[in-house]
């Protein structure tokens, strides 16, 4: 094992990368209800706002597509970033932070990264910049600190020139000019429109990009093309040709915001500056700015209350595992990554119905009020035949938008599936109970709501009993199986039977026997269909295209074999004995890579017209073969719903990079998220297989975060008790877990015990037979120790 | 007069820039039916071809907004490009050509630009590097040769780097790679969509880009970010840090195209490369460009091809006058750009009715026969009401896009315009009898359905008799002076005033008298509304808003005055002489600065809301203020037809830079195209004042050649007859034009004589008394004499 690049620090709650090389790309996010902001560890960054609608404040060179987050974002010296110059005034050497635009190689380098606040710290020939930021708790702004610090042992000469760059914001109207009334550099645009009606959408947009600071600049520039001039960004005209900043603006030209601070700094000495980089509306709206956040001590209090705000997003359990990677990871990372889905919704008006309930099954774990509420919100906009719509619409006036304006037929399947998670941990049942409005009027229970959605499940297959995929499932660009009207999906089929399963479980503990047996049954029909019409010998096959094809069995050459399938037919119970031995070593031989279980093998390389978009993607990458963790999370799930831990801690590992150097260089991305995919096509193509998307929205967290809550520490919600089943991996003895459960607090030692036939669980002391506590006691503190077998074949 | 950086060579059929510092976004463009190729001095580039809508090969960094042309584009880093990096082998010393990336002063520096191919010859430490290119007639692919010459007297080794980006293809699918077997880089990608429909358009989109080579290269790499490394473009890893290019791929990555030739160059010896650059739809098409191209003498042969199409796009007179600029211009340059946007429709699939019309206006001096066919093709789109549409559509399956989605109430009046033009030049009147079949399969002759279109013109009047605005006339973003729908131009009630005048008097020479009266009648009572209701004193107001305000008057601080109203109550006659005398003068005071007349003043600098978008454009760009040229023509062609001759000619020079120095670093364009604006705000933002848009779409490229033989040179055809009445500016004494004319040649000397007191005309040695010629005989050729009076106060 080669040593990794970066690593955990204070109790895991930061991670800190040594090096802006080892995995350039590397990055983080920051974000609150209202923004987010993605940093990588050289200084690029994107950020985004809600005005309604996804906005930005700083900008690329060019008229940027507006689109939805995309993986792998390509960086080039002008991507927007947030940068600071520091000029030698004695012999004019140039080095930049955190590592761009200038490039040059640190004699030390951090780049720490905590679950409020992203730090840098770089020290070039003796001069130590600290670069820092952190947000508001409920507002869009940016809140830097920079710090100089003379680490050289001789007194120093030096400019610092913080580069906020703010990009080609309009062709309609771009400017930018020092404000001294203000205290900043302000760049003003009108977003550009074309339509009457988008003048009155638009008219109150914070079209303006500012640069705040809290100490008098001597200089500055506003003007990008002057700031460069010949030089570039790696040796700016203006700061490498001038001793000062020239003072410029931008008139309709690119703007941007340099300032200029000299410092003369004794041996040790050090001086500190603030800035807030924000969008604002107009006079008023800097001038708001600067008295909330430089006035007083409001940039402190900004941090503080962001910091109490995330403390609410903290998980339901704490571990102790012999893997300190994964404990770092489970106790601060994943959480606050499932907070982030349930806090910010991914910070669109329309997340898919699916993202959205799968989003808040994870809040379920965190702030179960807010899940109910999503769930009550989702089904308020139920349709009137049951069905649920491609996406939930979250703001007044939003619209359905780029694959939301696709039909996908899954969206009914993730009701029972959120709902077996909420029930689990919060014991809710009343929730069936509660009524909801749809926008025709109509009131009715969630129960019923849910009946509806199972029913438009059951009617929605073709004769063979399987379910039309229209134009994707879960998988979104699976557009072309079914366009035609008559293609299904055996994942659909099978995910359908789990639903109904899980719904028909929750009828029965609700006393809803008619349903629970109506469901059941459905259950079992879709289980049938698809093993006759779908079992291939050794995997189930992906679905029948409208034109009768059988895809994703052994006949294909490309897309052979599709995970998803086999994951739910486990879930479902589809799958007898054999047939689950033999596409476990199906899936074993085809899809597990050193980074994870892929989706579908071998990739597409090009276009299969009866299956559709899907194939166009790039080998590896996405839903063509990636490492997609999302599908990755319900093989997970599905393993240890059957007991295979071992296997299924290998697909949770999986997900999170390290302790491995190579391990992490090759990913490229920091252990603080799970991204949605690692490359695949590890045999087509070895040179890129496993590197990271960078892209921290995705379902796998919630799923990721329950399945290690709920099987490998088997700590999971039944009815009014907790029933207590870990399925630790083989190779761990032992394991600590505090959980937070209903108001209860337990305290559980994990290990594994020689000569034991199978776990003994016992509570403060006393023996649980079946591993159950129930009731479980709001206020009470549980001590809990489970005994486990060894494991076969374990050290 | 300072020197000028540019200037004109080979008789003025080339210009020539000699620095890539004065005017480093000095740019020209290439074309041909299927694509545009825009370059500046310094090698950055936009390209686009029609698939059936603009598309391109060659991307930005970052996923780009799908958008219409911009003026003043901003240039950074990775702006899409055509370079080559030069290393010295033996010192490590870098050069690029022609500027970018490295942007190393050059010893010497030549940007020379043809009529069909654009050349930079760049010398740096002894190494001349001569770049050019050219397009073949009707395929898509650039033809670029780089020839290397050693001019430092000794042997040098080198490496040749071409360097062709590509950009971020897509984030469905970008990939790269070196393919021996086709002699090729080739960047493969998919177009994203989300959509099954855009399947089936796209599915035979060229979605790769090929960089083709005559001569094997020693290395290559084609994924951008190892090529560049820790260096970035100026200094990139993959050249200063290795001996060999690594042969690398673009998995899912940026692309590029990036090529090694190792140099061993004698003292005065020179290597030679050719290579095509192209979009391509698959391995055939890599290989059908190799064939046309690098085999036999395709290379050479394709240029032949371009040059002999480009020459059919020649203009109707060679002028020679003592302002040399203006004759290069007028004799090679202005008539290409007026046969580039007939060619080419400014390769839109839905060009504005508007814009087309009067293109097309220009395209009756050039190939009328193409002018007469596109009158007839807008007519088939005439709307059954007589109104024309927003945009004429030109392709299978095109649509109405982005501003011809708002309603605009102005694109009848072009017709006439348009007529008037084209009848002059042509005597075609059995044009008004042709029979054009509209959508509806309503059959009807043009004549009628100009009458139709003048009677909606009549029918979308006020109470007031002024003409509705609705959501824009001739000026787009006038977007909420009439959304109400009460709201009215002035502008546009004076040029339905002048388009009913031109038509009447049409009619008249048709024979159809009737109509001649109907819309002389409706002309005068356009007239009558207008000077009861928008004369302001000093000169007319430009309408009145939904609200009953009258804009553009003296009341108002901003928008006070704008010049179309001015222009267009001289051509309709609406101002008598007392109100012309006013008008003129006010014009001269309010917009008239060194760089021609502004198209209002003073610049609004916030929204006003009840003139609309307009007045969010920066103070100085486009429509809100600057030197708008098509406004600025119409204003010519106004002061011409009122024998303003002196103001007429200031008016037309202006849209001309040089020869002076500071003029053409001011305007920072080369003069071979005349641009859509200058900045005007030169009062505001005195900076930024004269800099042109860069922008060579405009509907002003048509008018100044109009205005400049018909009213300079005053050589109007008139019935069966050419009418001889140049209208020279006081300062020259002499001219001569070579004039083609329906088959017929003139040669015609114009010169001042003291003593007369009115012009004289002979041909061929014989007076002609009212200076017309008629009928004119084709295959003839006319010596004409044109001998004017002294003008008062002329030298």
């Amino acid at each position: 094992m080669s040593a990794a690049p970066c690593g955990f620090e204070e109790d895991g709650r930061r991670c800190v990368l040594r090096s802006p090389l080892a995995m350039p790309h590397a990055s983080t996010f920051l974000w609150n209800r209202r923004m987010l902001l993605q940093l990588d560890c050289r200084g690029y960054a994107t950020a985004q706002f809600m005005q309604p609608e996804p906005a930005k404040y700083a900008h690329a060179p060019a008229l940027e597509a507006r689109t939805f987050m995309q993986p792998e974002q390509p960086i080039y010296a002008h991507h927007p970033g947030r940068f600071c110059y520091l000029k030698d005034e004695q012999d004019g050497q140039l080095f930049s932070a955190p590592h761009a635009p200038v490039n040059r190689r640190p004699d030390t380098f951090a780049f720490s990264v905590g679950a409020g606040d992203v730090a840098w710290t770089v020290c070039c020939g003796g001069v130590e910049v600290r670069m820092s930021v952190s947000l508001p708790a409920d507002d869009v702004a940016e809140l830097w600190t920079i710090r100089v610090r003379n680490r050289s042992g001789r007194a120093r000469r030096l400019s610092l020139y913080p580069y906020f760059p703010v990009g080609y914001m309009s062709w309609m109207n771009q400017s930018g000019g020092y404000r001294p009334d203000l205290g900043a550099i302000v760049c003003s645009s009108v977003t550009p429109y074309q339509k009457v009606d988008d003048w009155f959408r638009q008219r109150d947009f914070l079209d303006r990009t500012v640069l705040l600071h809290d100490r008098e600049p001597a200089a500055w520039e506003a003007n990008q093309a002057a700031f460069e001039g010949e030089g570039g960004l790696a040796a700016p005209d203006a700061i490498s040709g001038r001793e000062r900043l020239a003072g410029g603006d931008a008139l309709y030209e690119t703007p941007t915001a340099v300032l200029q601070y000299p410092l003369a700094l004794a041996p040790g000495a050090e001086e500190s500056f603030r800035f807030v980089f924000a969008p604002a509306r107009d006079d008023a709206g800097v001038a708001a700015l600067r008295e909330r956040y430089l006035a007083g001590n409001g940039f402190a209090d900004a941090v503080t209350a962001q910091a109490a705000r995330l403390a609410g997003g903290r998980g339901c359990i704490e571990v102790q595992t012999p893997d300190p990677w994964f404990d770092a990871f489970i106790n601060h990372w994943l959480p606050r990554q499932v907070y982030y889905h349930g806090d910010s919704n991914r910070l669109t008006t329309d997340p898919q119905t699916r993202n959205y309930l799968q989003d808040h099954m994870g809040m379920a774990y965190i702030d179960p009020r807010v899940a109910r509420a999503s769930l009550l919100h989702a089904l308020s906009q139920q349709e009137p035949g049951g069905a649920m719509p491609d996406g939930i619409l979250l703001a007044e006036g939003a619209q359905l938008k780029y694959i939301n304006q696709v039909p996908h037929t899954d969206h009914c399947v993730w009701l029972p599936v959120f709902l077996q998670a909420y029930l689990d941990e919060t014991g809710d049942l009343a929730v069936l109970e509660a009524g909801v409005t749809d926008r025709e009027g109509v009131q009715a229970t969630v129960a019923a709501r849910i009946d509806q959605a199972m029913r438009w499940l059951l009617d929605q297959r073709d004769p063979r009993g399987l379910s039309y995929i229209a134009q994707g499932d879960w998988c979104d660009p699976m557009n072309m199986v079914g366009w035609k009207g008559r293609g299904v999906s055996g994942w659909l089929s099978l995910a359908s039977a789990h639903a109904l399963q899980l719904w028909s479980g929750i009828c029965e503990r609700a006393g809803r026997d008619a349903q629970a047996v109506e469901f059941s049954d459905g259950a079992a029909a879709f289980n049938a269909a698809v093993n006759q019409r779908l079992w291939d010998g050794d995997w189930y096959a992906r679905g029948i295209t409208d034109d009768d094809v059988v895809f994703g069995s052994r006949v294909d050459a490309e897309g052979r074999i599709y995970l998803n399938p086999q994951s739910w037919a486990l879930l479902s119970g589809a799958a007898d004995a054999d047939r689950r031995q033999r596409l476990l070593a199906a899936v074993e031989q085809e899809l597990v890579s050193p980074w994870g279980v892929a989706m579908l093998g071998p990739p597409y390389t090009g276009m299969r017209e009866d299956v559709g978009r899907l194939t166009q993607k790039f080998p590896g990458s996405a839903e063509n073969g990636a490492i997609y963790n999302h599908a990755a999370a319900f093989w997970m799930h599905a393993l240890y719903a059957v007991g295979e831990s071992d296997r299924a801690w290998q697909t949770l590992r999986a997900m999170l990079s390290g302790p491995d150097g190579d391990d992490c260089i090759r990913r490229g991305q920091l252990p603080v998220f799970v991204p949605n995919y690692y490359r695949g096509a590890w045999r087509l193509h070895p040179r890129t297989a496993g590197r990271s998307s960078q892209l921290f929205n995705t379902g796998t967290a919630a799923w990721m975060y329950r399945c290690t809550v709920e099987s490998l520490f088997g700590l999971r919600g039944d009815g009014d008790g907790l029933r207590i089943a870990p399925q630790l991996p083989s190779h761990w003895s032992r394991a600590r877990v505090v959980r937070r459960f209903r108001g209860a607090g337990f305290e559980v030692e994990i290990e594994r015990e020689s000569g034991l036939a199978q776990a003994r669980v016992e509570v403060d002391g006393q023996p649980v037979a079946d591993g159950r506590i129930a009731p479980v006691e709001a206020g009470r503190h549980y001590q809990v120790r489970v005994r486990l077998p060894e494991a076969a074949g374990a050290a």
